[in-house]
């Protein structure tokens, strides 16, 4: 084993998030599925951007606003995205690196621009996105560093890294490269409908062992063993992972693992703005915690405590410090 | 006089907004004046975007901050200024056209890129900006529709205008193109260190009618009549200006005419988060009740309504609708 370099180093699709809030009838018109992903051509991005009211833009990315979230705890961390060389690809690449994470993924010089999710946020506080890929297509394994993955503690993955065909190859790549260097490999589910695509390659890669940390939101979880209760889904789920953190909203999360299940409630919020980044920002206080050998339980304290934060403004990415929010909330990893 | 097409019609210079938190030794490195504006070249520019933090992109200027208020309180509202044929141009155009306001401008083809504003928000809540005025500077006489400001009840102006050379060109036709239709012109003074770029020419456009309506906040005012003492500014204005509203933050504001002067309370937030666009989301307010024939406490509470709104967020445009903000607190002009 090489020297830890990375306490976590993040795959995914690199994003810029656009961010409007819109009411339920516009979801409706538009014919989004309310809560879930969507992935979208140039076309219809530009006719739901000519459609959404005013709006923000501030990097995004699932993996990448986990990466971000587990760099403002205080882990060393990396990201491994594609962007293009433009206006948006500038902010992505500004931004990560701001946050103080490692980003050295060359930009694409040509082909289509840095990707775009525009994502609506109704009343509720749900949110609904609409990603067009653009650049994040062409991630390819040449862009995963086997020596930079071998360096890293924990590698963590996105389920939507299976939707562009040369990014599934670079996280089969990325996922071999760190058990190779004895590693850890995490992997999000991401999205109901992701796992709907591809629910036959993500159980194939928990059993086979290439996961060995998994997190998915309820919703997931029953999309991969296509069950609508919660226990049977949690039950089959220890079977297959070896460790899986499942978030369950304002029920806070559950932490199973072979001997035994660890739920910890939601960390108390005033306000639900935006749940934009919510699954992410866990993940970022999860992976924290776990990087420092952490016990199920405070894993997922820090994991609700992010989540909380991040859910209480618009946007994905923390707007304070997480390492401080964790210290005046008595939080130790 | 022509029909009334709008309530309001403003004119500004057009700005995307860059925003991050900073601690107050990053202001101290950079060499910048805290809660002032400095305008900057396209080097520093870019050397400011280098050094500062994970930001988030919104669509600003001062003007267009507080025309996007006017309409979310339901005015019939318009913009005028420049920006380039670049995304942040399209960004722009987007969010003051989603948010219902008539935006006509022809952006420019060539020259400089849109204008952008680099703001720092310390953890005190206050915002110091830096502008590369770009495209901004390319607003002339020529973008001036008089038929358009003559169907304005009120044409709104920002003393950043007089930066620009042809700007200031264009503002004083603007000013002029009102008068001659019977309309109102206000001003704000913008900023203290504007104010002391202009003060004979901000005076001398109070003094001889240009100015129906001035808005200052208690440093600009202080700054107009080189005073140090509140009172004795206010006083000053109040033999200078037809009307006036001071904006004194947490004190409120204070609306000041030749025959009395009305004090309204601030209205109360619970959390201070970023002060950027208080002063334009008061005018805002304030100019909705008044092209309504509201009394000035009437005008001065929607101002101070408006303003707290966007105190308690990241950005300068309002997060919620304004309209129903003003119905869910009892407010009626």
């Amino acid at each position: 084993m090489t020297n830890t370099r990375y306490d976590v180093l993040g795959i995914g699709n690199a994003i810029v998030d656009v961010i409007a809030r819109a009411e339920d009838d516009f979801l409706t018109k538009q014919g989004m599925a309310k809560g879930g992903m969507s992935l979208i051509d140039e076309a219809r991005a530009t006719s739901i951007y000519k459609d959404m009211g005013s709006a923000i833009e501030s990097s995004g990315g699932s993996a990448a606003n986990t990466i971000v979230g587990a760099a403002s705890f205080g882990a060393h961390t990396a990201f491994v995205g594609k962007v293009k060389n433009d206006p948006l690809g500038t902010v992505f690449a500004h931004d990560i690196r701001a946050a103080g994470v490692a980003f050295d993924t060359p930009p694409a010089k040509d082909g289509p621009a840095t990707a775009c999710c525009y994502v609506l946020v109704t009343p509720d506080g749900e949110r609904t996105m609409n990603t067009y890929l653009g650049a994040a297509q062409n991630l390819t394994p040449a862009d995963i560093d086997p020596a930079a993955i071998g360096s890293a503690a924990i590698t963590y993955l996105e389920g939507y890294l299976w939707d562009p065909k040369d990014a599934k190859d670079a996280f089969v790549k990325a996922a071999k490269a760190a058990h190779d260097a004895k590693r850890q490999v995490a992997l999000t589910l991401s999205d109901a409908f992701c796992v709907d695509r591809y629910r036959d390659e993500f159980l194939n890669l928990i059993r086979n062992g290439t996961v060995d940390l998994l997190f998915a939101n309820e919703s997931e979880l029953k999309s991969l063993y296509q069950s609508s209760d919660f226990d049977t889904a949690a039950a089959a789920l220890r079977k297959d992972a070896k460790l899986a953190a499942v978030t369950r909203s304002e029920k806070g999360c559950v932490v199973l693992s072979k001997d035994r299940a660890t739920e910890v409630p939601a960390f108390p919020i005033e306000k639900l703005v935006d749940t934009t980044g919510a699954g992410d920002l866990f993940a970022a206080g999860f992976l924290y915690a776990f990087a420092r050998g952490a016990d199920h339980a405070t894993c997922g304290r820090f994991g609700g405590l992010a989540a909380a934060e991040v859910i209480q403004h618009m946007g994905a990415r923390p707007e304070t410090s997480l390492r401080d929010l964790a210290a005046a909330n008595g939080l130790k990893a």
